[in-house]
Parts: C-alpha cells; sequence; structure tokens
C-alpha cells in the first residue's frame, strides 16, 4: 500500500536558523509526514536543530542536503512555494486550505509534489517563486503578516494531513507527469531557441521566460505534449542551423 | 464596533520554556489575537521570551501573569482545554477545527472564551481539564503525538483566525452568560451541600464533583437557571440545619 503523504516533500531554501530546521522536522514528523529537503543551510547538522527536533531526530537524519534548489525540486512534478500574500500575482494564489486540496488531488494521481519554504528574513525570490506551479499563503495578520518559518511549516504539514488523512492511494502512480527537472530542460531548450530566433535578446530578456514560464506551468504539460513541443524546438533549430548553412 | 477575536484568551499553564511564551505571543499575534494570560510561568520575563516573539513583544508585556488557573479563567463563560485524543472521554473531544467553529457561534452571543493549554510534558491535569467545557485536540500522527507547545498555540490560533477572520460582532454582549467564577462558586455550594447531606463523604469523594461538573459544564447553565439551582442549594441547607436545630 501506498502512503499518500510519502509523495509530498519538504523544503526548506537557505534557512538560516537550525532551530528552525529542528521544529519543521518535529512539525513533519508530527504530522505523520517524512520527507524533508534542505537546500544549502546555514548550518546542518546542528546541537539547535536536533534539540528543536524532539524526537524526530530521524527526519533530521534522512533529509537530503542540496546545493541548489533545481537539486530539491528534480524529481517533483507540483511544486507549490509559501510565501506572504502579495508576493506575486502571476501565479495561482492559494490559501493553505485549498492548496491541501490540490495537493491531495494531485498525490492521488500518484504525482510527487514539493513544498517550497524561503529564508526566514527575505522568503522566496521571485526566481524561485517562478518555479512553483502554486503559490501559497497562510491566511494571518496583515499588520504582523510574518511567520516563524518553523510555525509556517506547522500549519501547512497540518492542513495536508486533514487533507491527506489516513488514506491511502487509491490509483498506482503512472509515467504521464512531467518533472520539474524535465520541464526545466525544456525551459532552457525554449530559451536558446528564442534567442536562436533573436526573438529573446539576452541583453534585454524582459520577463519573457517568466512569463512563458508562468504559461506552462500552469499548464501543467503532460509527456506527449510536452515531447510534441521539445520536437517543435529541435526542429527550429534545425532549420534555424540550415538557414545559417 | 467589537472584534470578536478580543473576546478570546489564550490561557498558558505553568508553561517550562520561555522560549515557548515567546513563540507562543507571536503565534497569537501573527493570528490577529491579543489575549494572552500565564499561569505560573516558570520564567517569566525572560530574554528567550522576547526573542521568539521576534515583534509581538507587546502581547508579552500585556499578558496577565497569575498564580492559578481560576484567576486565569475566572471571566471566561467558555473554557476550552488543548490536550492529546485519549486523555479524557468525559468532556466533549473536538478536533481544532470543529473547536473553531465553536468559539466562533459563543463569541458572535458576546461570550468570553478561554483556551487553556498546558506544560509542555505533562499536558493539562484532570483537575485542569475538569474546569473545560470542550477537550480540543489537534489531529497528527498517533506514534508521535508529542507537539511543541508553541506549534500548539499557532495551529489553534489558526484555525481560529479562519473561522473568525475580519467579523466583526453582529450581536452585543449579554450579561446572561455565567463566568467560570460564578460556576466555581455554585459547584463550591453544591459539594458544600452535598456534604452536609451526607450523599458526598469527603473521605471517599468518588469522583462524584467531577461527574457533576461534566454534567453542568455540558448543558452551559443560564443565570436564571444558575439562580435557581443555588437557591435550591440554599434551601436545602437552610431545611438541613433546621433539622439539626
Amino acid at each position: 500500500m501506498l502512503d499518500m503523504r510519502d509523495f509530498v516533500q519538504f523544503v526548506l531554501v537557505r534557512t538560516t536558523h537550525p532551530g528552525n530546521i529542528g521544529a519543521s522536522a518535529r512539525a513533519i514528523k508530527n504530522m505523520g509526514f517524512n520527507g524533508l529537503t534542505l537546500v544549502a543551510p546555514n548550518y546542518f547538522p546542528h546541537d539547535e536543530a536536533t534539540v528543536r527536533a524532539s524526537g524526530a531526530e530521524d527526519i533530521l537524519q534522512n533529509a537530503k542536503v542540496v546545493p541548489d534548489l533545481d537539486s530539491a525540486i528534480g524529481d517533483c512534478e507540483i511544486v507549490i512555494g509559501t510565501s506572504a500574500r502579495s508576493r506575486s500575482v502571476e501565479i495561482p494564489l492559494l490559501t493553505a486550505n485549498e492548496a491541501a486540496a490540490i495537493v491531495h488531488q494531485e498525490v492521488k494521481l500518484g504525482k510527487q509534489v514539493g513544498l517550497i519554504f524561503g529564508q526566514e528574513r527575505t522568503g522566496l525570490t521571485n526566481e524561485e517563486l517562478a518555479r512553483c506551479h502554486y503559490h501559497l499563503f497562510i491566511p494571518c495578520n496583515p499588520q504582523f503578516a510574518s511567520l516563524n518559518l518553523g510555525a509556517a511549516v506547522q500549519i501547512v504539514a497540518y492542513e495536508l494531513r486533514l487533507a491527506l488523512s489516513d488514506q491511502v492511494m487509491t490509483v498506482a502512480p503512472s509515467g504521464d507527469f512531467i518533472s520539474a527537472e524535465a520541464l526545466e530542460r525544456f525551459y532552457a531548450h525554449l530559451e536558446e531557441t528564442l534567442v536562436t530566433l533573436k526573438f529573446l535578446n539576452p541583453e534585454n530578456p524582459r520577463q519573457l521566460m517568466r512569463k512563458l514560464r508562468r504559461l506552462f506551468n500552469r499548464v501543467q504539460l503532460e509527456q506527449n505534449e510536452m515531447n510534441i513541443l521539445r520536437g517543435i524546438l529541435t526542429a527550429i533549430n534545425r532549420h534555424s542551423s540550415q538557414d545559417s548553412d
């Protein structure tokens, strides 16, 4: 039996305070999850992380530590970034509760979901948010909206537990979804092609790629659609090189 | 305009770690609440509380510090104790989400609500839980159910914010509800009367008062009902003393 909760990965990006890593590990285990990935943490392992994990040391021991966000979300088909409410209007904006319902739908289909949490002080950068299919915000006091990182992880994990509670997979995982890694290769291919076409000027990119990312992230490409698009890009590049002969 | 959130008081009982007091203050303010009462905290004020409050120092400065639970909940008409799931089956058991819906109903009527959180290691004692109208539990991993105190406050405050979000009172507060203090006077009167009646043997009380508390807490007495009951007790005592003449 597959447990839907095993399809969820919590990703903490450049965390400053090791105590928050420990508190997050405890929150993740409290809610029955286990996947923790740390992107370039300031200090890890660290005594303060172990103390605050308080019984969730196994989550810390099994945590993946990676140098960049791409390595963290390479296997994820759905990427959700947690951020303050008004940061970006480009990506679909969901409350924690709405996001949990969507995660439920996606993991039932066997998709891997990554939930990204930015650095304590700065949150997720716009570039990091551009990697996300959805933008999750936690409803809170607009006059004092800065949640502690561990508290944010706790609320999201809690909402996910409610949505996924004690349920097991009903549908076998299918391979027909696009990983973030494959999507990145597509975007690289696309960008290169647009430069070749002189549609995109690398000296003055004008948010073009971000807008395209927003579009393709939103549609959630299937494998056969991706094959078609990659085929078109290859055809464009072949044609351009013939032109320049 | 009255804000429903001002009718909610978070009560931390005998908190061991001052960091948890600070984290709770931050969680309370993040969710737009402000009422914090500390019952016999181990250390307060304390630097670690201030650091973890991280911008919610006003909540700490305005916190009431009292020596016992009675002083904390004296003004509350509804008292809800947070605890692990299986501790007590005597009191109605609610998930955090269900409790938030009930709090919403009660504060709309102008009732003061106290949410009690026990000591980190031991939780609420049975005697403390017996003071509660409801028992709130946070759904979590049964194999690792011990939530951090600040995390528990965060989840409860979050659920309350969702339930009470940006709403103001629609009904003026009425005086027709029973405060916990008045209810305690009633229980004292009742117990004294039962002893007088030799129905209750103080040497061998047999959980009798707890069972009666459960009953009267559940019905949520109104003022006129309380007057009647107190009148009956007074009548019983008068009668008994005449008998002994």
